[in-house]
């Protein structure tokens, strides 16, 4: 539980910059190398790296370095971790708003 | 765009925290006051506040003070943010599934 919190905080982290996103966004089309994706951000080429870096260190893509190109690719099973804890949250409101329903259904029959 | 993307930046940093996520979890199932919340929390009030204050600055809970009470309602709509930045990547990687998909249904058929 701890180490997934952990994950979380980092994939959350990861996630809360423009790049990063845009990074993601590109590589949900398929793979590229970081070469390609480095044209399409404007900005130097060490500042870009630092973001791909970041998002590898939290496992959300994953880099494979042949010959002198590095081809980084999505590794969408992380985001997962993020939709699990935004459905566990929709579980606690929709339980939440069963009960009220049955509360209210309740009261209505009790005053009938 | 650029406003949307630095609201959600915000809704990140702030969900990159255990006891910040702990509080969302904790307020769906209902309105609670900064005393009852800061009691199931292990630490010093002016530490359990400061995320109370991140969380109301992102939007992500909204307090109202009655008397000496401060009640803290969480904002859902404000997760929604999150949950619509993932389903606009699902629907990028889906549709590179199904281009996937055609693809190997063609070149079969161009094979019969």
């Amino acid at each position: 539980m701890a180490q997934y919190s952990a994950q979380l905080d980092g994939v959350l982290v990861a996630l809360a910059d423009q790049t990063r996103r845009a990074v993601i966004h590109r590589l949900g089309r398929g793979p590229a190398s970081v070469g390609e994706l480095a044209r399409e951000f404007p900005m130097a080429l060490p500042s870009f790296m630092k973001h791909v870096r970041t998002l590898e260190a939290n496992d959300l893509i994953r880099t494979v370095k042949s010959g002198r190109v590095r081809t980084c690719t999505l590794n969408r099973e992380r985001l997962a971790l993020l939709d699990d804890w935004l459905a566990e949250q929709r579980r606690i409101w929709e339980g939440r708003t069963d009960r009220l329903e049955r509360f209210v259904i309740d009261s209505e029959e009790d005053q009938q």
